[in-house]
Order: structure tokens, then sequence, then C-alpha cells
């Protein structure tokens, strides 16, 4: 059921399509995040419009509310939230490790208290393959450890960690689980070490995931950390499987990841910044509470075919912002959506054309990062 | 451009088609509240979708942001919301006299502090016919005095008050605006004493208005007296006008006041008990928070065609407005206009075949009114 073909490369950029059962996943792709079974604003309805196959799920969020078990109850998250498209959930891992002085971390889990309720939990690979499970996604993630990619010693403990963990995800996985209904993926490890990485890509290849996603990095590395490593750990893994970058989605992080061989991203990047009230262009981010935009009479951005732009101005969602209207953070959405979308559609047209160096220099020459989106640990 | 057609009648329910220069009305029409310039949580694209004609906006809220001026440069209210169909603005006079404490009220107007920043300000009839002429609603209305409807001395002070500032109303309009373009309506006031709804109605209906309001109700009467008060009035409306009865809207508020002859409604109950969590139906209002539907999958009313009800489970409902999801308000707020909405056609379809009278029986035999609903002031 799953797959990956690979139809074109342009230097380490490729482009794909990896079939699921709620449909293909055309790559490179931006998964859009619905951390509790919505993707903030939007409805399914808009994500489809949108272009979007593929979406991410909290599982430690919908642990916690409205539980996994009722989840299965109704169907799987799939029917509960009405998407038929493609969804992956993550672990749990990094929200557990998110929770600092809340959560206790032994060789078999992590036993941790709810953001809600305080109540004490315990996850381990086991549990956490379990509620994925329950969930239903198609794409499931190892249960790991997502350490500070600075602190050698702490990072290679990590690894051995999530190395041991990823052994006992699989075999979880191989006993109560279905791999044609539900691919798991490998998560490497190794900070901003290139012998850990290589060692962490070694380690899980032999276990011959589907897919391998590259974790530990947007977690306060520098950029140029980042590409660095990635550029060392991408080349380790299987051409023949998806390679995703969990939680980087800011646009220039988007095109230099493909760049470098990446295939899959998430990011609550172009939803939280909507609901601040920030529009994400291809000249990089307006605040769309600043005053010159009070009297602007021309969409978020010239050209672009999103609902938003083709039918309000700058004016208009200036003042929604201002005034705290539902329908500002819904047109931000739908709009910051659309150009991550669109990017990865036309980095995938340039890959098949083979002229995709060119595009990302003309878009990086435009764009201008903001200072908000240097890399920043985030539970949501 | 503009006029009534009145094409049925079922005892005193009326069916009809109000044209304006932004589409024609189909009447009896329940206009969904947008305050601040949108209707809470929704798109116009989906109003279009609900079947909305007519959405009423508030002179006051965009006055003081972004102001009246504004929205005229950037086009006029339609064009600044993206709506093309048909508008109505309220004079403000009901939201400046709610300011109680900060507002002084003289013969010749009222002196206010903003509800946002305390700053002073002035309406006189006059003043808000200049700013509705910059909003550009298709239908405005006069400037008036709604007072509790209970005293019969203060009712009859601003009854007087009321008939001398339509007079100014109608001036400023033929002077300053383009009854063309925008039609202006009278309010009738009187509060619960016949004697004075008499005279008020004789007194406007001189004026020789497109279209008369039934005002100063559904704010501290039973309901009783208000369905007294509007069988007591109505008749004296002229017959090839419609008639609007301000900022009432429950499902059994609509069918009780269509069956005395009300054309038009306002209300922002369905929109602001969306938000709240709570879903309209044929059987009353039901709260989303109860645990009841934790795990019910069945919609929010069986047999219903919303958006929310085709594609998502009561207990997904459920667990939106427990998490404070945005999509959990837009859901709603999409279901209960649906609601109000469908009333109004189903009514109308009986009006046209006569069957009035037992549609409205069915319809009150099966709903069960919530204590919520009680008449009770608000600005918003």
């Amino acid at each position: 059921m799953f797959h990956f073909d690979l139809h074109a490369t342009s230097g380490a950029a490729r482009a794909g399509v990896f079939h699921t059962p709620h449909g293909t996943v055309p790559t490179p792709v931006f998964a859009p995040v619905g951390t509790q079974a919505t993707v903030k604003a939007v409805t399914p309805r808009d994500l489809r419009t949108l272009g979007a196959s593929l979406i991410l799920s909290n599982t430690y969020h919908l642990y916690m509310r409205p539980g996994d078990k009722l989840i299965a109850e109704m169907g799987g998250l799939h029917r509960f939230m009405g998407w038929d498209g493609a969804i992956l959930t993550d672990s749990g891992g990094f929200q557990v490790f998110s929770l600092g002085a809340l959560r206790v971390v032994d060789d078999e889990g992590v036993t941790f208290r709810s953001h809600l309720d305080g109540s004490t939990h315990r996850f381990t690979p086991e549990k956490s393959i379990q509620i994925q499970h329950h969930l239903g996604a198609d794409i499931i993630m190892c249960f790991d450890e997502c350490p500070p990619p600075l602190d050698r010693e702490v990072v290679q403990a990590a690894c051995e960690r999530t190395h041991a963990w990823a052994k006992r995800c699989v075999e979880e996985h191989q006993r109560s689980g279905d791999s044609t209904r539900q691919a798991l993926f490998g998560i490497v490890q190794g900070g901003i070490f290139p012998d850990l990485r290589a060692w962490s890509a070694r380690t899980l290849t032999q276990l011959n995931f589907p897919g391998y996603a590259v974790g530990g990095l947007a977690v306060g590395e520098t950029k140029t950390q980042m590409l660095t490593t990635l550029e060392q750990t991408v080349p380790l893994l299987p051409a023949d499987r998806p390679r995703y970058l969990m939680g980087v989605g800011s646009p220039e992080d988007l095109v230099t990841g493909v760049a470098r061989g990446i295939d899959i991203f998430d990011c609550v990047l172009p939803t939280r910044v909507a609901r601040n009230g920030s529009a994400l262009t291809r000249r990089g981010r307006i605040n769309m509470r600043n005053l010159q935009y009070a009297s602007d009479s021309a969409p978020l951005e010239e050209g672009c075919q999103c609902y938003a732009c083709l039918n309000f101005s700058k004016a208009y969602i200036r003042h929604l912002v201002k005034a705290n209207e539902i329908l500002g953070h819904h047109l931000l959405t739908l709009h910051n959506l659309h150009l991550l979308i669109t990017l990865m559609r036309e980095m995938r047209a340039a890959i098949i054309n083979d002229t995709f160096n060119q595009y990302a220099a003309d878009f990086l020459a435009n764009y201008r990062p903001s200072s908000k989106e240097a890399n920043a640990p985030s539970v949501m």
C-alpha cells in the first residue's frame, strides 16, 4: 500500500509521490499542522481547496483530549475530523520532552504530567505506537528522544535511547499494528554531530523503515548548523524512501530543505503567525497590525490566487485583526497555507524541469527572512 | 430601485421580495449580523452558500473602528467586506443608548464616550445619516431613541424625539443622500402602549418611508407583551412596504413574528450562541459542552443539510468547543445560520402554499424554547 515513486531529481532536490491508503502525496510536500484534530481556523474543505494532501496531528494532544480511544470509537482520526486525505501523527515524544520539569525520563519511557489538568501519565515506545494505532494516521512516527542539539553527551545518550526505542516501536507495530494501513517512519537523531548522525542513520536504516525523519533540528541550533546537518545526513538515507524534516516550515527553510533532498515538511508557522496577525509573502513576513496597511486597498500579496487575496484588501484584513475577528485569523491562515503549498508545487515543477537551482536562487533573492523565523523550540 | 412585491399572504404572514441595488431579498428574511463588517466566524462565500441575501452591520461599531470615512475611501461597505448582497445598517442609536452612564441625550442628539478608548463623540440624526451614507448600505435606518418599553412617560418622550429625529433624518437623506441607492426606513416606537404605537405609526407613515421597523422590542418586555404589541402595531403599517422587527431572531420568535406580518428580522443570537458552544435545533438549543455528546456520533441535527451536519459528529464538535478551536465556532455558526435561513425559506413556501398556520403550529409544538432566549437588551 505504501510506496514512494521518485519521479525526478534536480541536484539533491527530489520530486516524487508517496502512496498512502488515503491518497497520493506529491512530494516535496508541506503538511499543515492540525494539533487538536483541526488545522486551526480552516475546514477540511478549505484544505482540499488549498491543495493539501497530507496533514499532521499530534499524538500527545489527542491522547489528552479527547482521548485516542474515543477517536478509535468514532472510526479513527480521518473520520472524526472529516479529512479523507493522508494524515501523519507524531509520536508524542517531542511534546512530552518539551514539558520540561513536568516529565521524568528513564530507559523504559517517560512519565509526565498533563498540561491540561496536572494528572500523571506515562508514554513508552509501545504506548505511543498503540495510541497511534488508535488514531489511525497513514504515517506514524517512532517514539524518540529529541534532545537539545548542541550538547554532545546529551545527544549521544538520546541517540542510544532513540535507537533502542525505534526497535521496540517496530516490534510493537509488527505485533499489534497493520503495516498495510499505517507506515511507521524512523527518526534519525544526532544533533549537529556528523558522526552521531551517521551512526543514527546507519542504525535506523537497518530497521528498513518505509520513510525516515531527520529529527532534533529547528530546536535551538543556527540555520547554518541545520543546513550543514541536512547536507551530512540526507545522503545517508535510502533514496527510495521519503525523507521528512520535522517541525520546519518557514518559506526559506522549505526552499533550502528541498534543495538538500527533503521530501516532507510540517510546521505550525503558517497557521500560528496567521493567528498573531501576520501574513507570509514571497518577500517576507508582514504584520497586519501596522498602521501602514490601514488604508491599503491592495491584497496581502499581488498576484496571489488565494481566497483572501482575490476578495479582500490589506485594509480590511488589518481591520479584522485589530478588531480580533475570527475571519481575520481564517483569511490569514488561508493565505499563509496557500503560499507554502504553492511554493511546494512550484518547487516540484522546477525539479521536474530540472530548473530547481534557478528557482531557489530567485526565490531566496527576493525573500527577506524574519528574525522571528529563527529556529525555536515549541510544544504545539 | 427599491420596491417591495407582495407575492402571497397566509393569515397575517406575508411572502414577498424586496428589490435592492444589491439583489433581491425574498421575504420573510433573516439577516445575519455582521457587527464589525464581518458576520463573526464565517466568510461572505459561506453566507452565499447558506442562502443569505441580506446582512446587518452596525453603524456605531464601524464609525468607531475602522471609521466610516475609511470605509468610504475603500469603496464602501460592500466592497470593503467583500459582500455583494444587500446590507442594512442600523443608525447607531440603539448602541449609544445602550452605553448607559457613558452617554447624555438632548433634543439635538447624543453625546457619548467610546467603548474602545473613552474618547468623546456626538451623534445627531444628521450625523447618523451621513455615516450611513459613507458606509453605503442598501437599507439605512433613522436615528431613534429606543427606551425601556415599560415606562409610559419615558416611552412617550422617546416617541416625541424619535418622530422629530425621523423628520431630520429624511431631510438629511434628501439633502446629501441618494434614495435610489439607499432606502431610509422609519422606526416606530411606543413601547408596550397601543396608543403610543398608533401615534408613532401614524406619524412615521406620513413621512412615506420605503420600509418600517418596529423598534423598541426585545429589550425587556415579556414575549407576550412583544407579540401583543406586534399584533397591534403591524396592521397600522402600509401593506406595500416591508416591516422589520429589529434585534429578534430566536427560532420561535421568527415563527411568531412572521405569523404577525413581519418581513425582516436580524439578531446576533445564532452567531453568538455558536461562539458560546451552543447549537440551535428544531427542538431547542443544545449546549455542546455537555458530557452526553462526548461520544455521540450523530450530527448536530438529523437531516440537516449544512456543512457541519453533513461532515461532522456531535462528538467532534464538542471536542472542538472544549478545546476552544476556531473551527468549533465556525461549524456551529454555519449550522445555526443554516437553521434560521432554512426556517425562513420553509415559512416563505408555506405562506405561498397558504399552509403557514399549520407549519407554525407544527414547528412550535416540537420546539422547546431556552430560558436564555428571553428578550434581553444587548449592545452587539
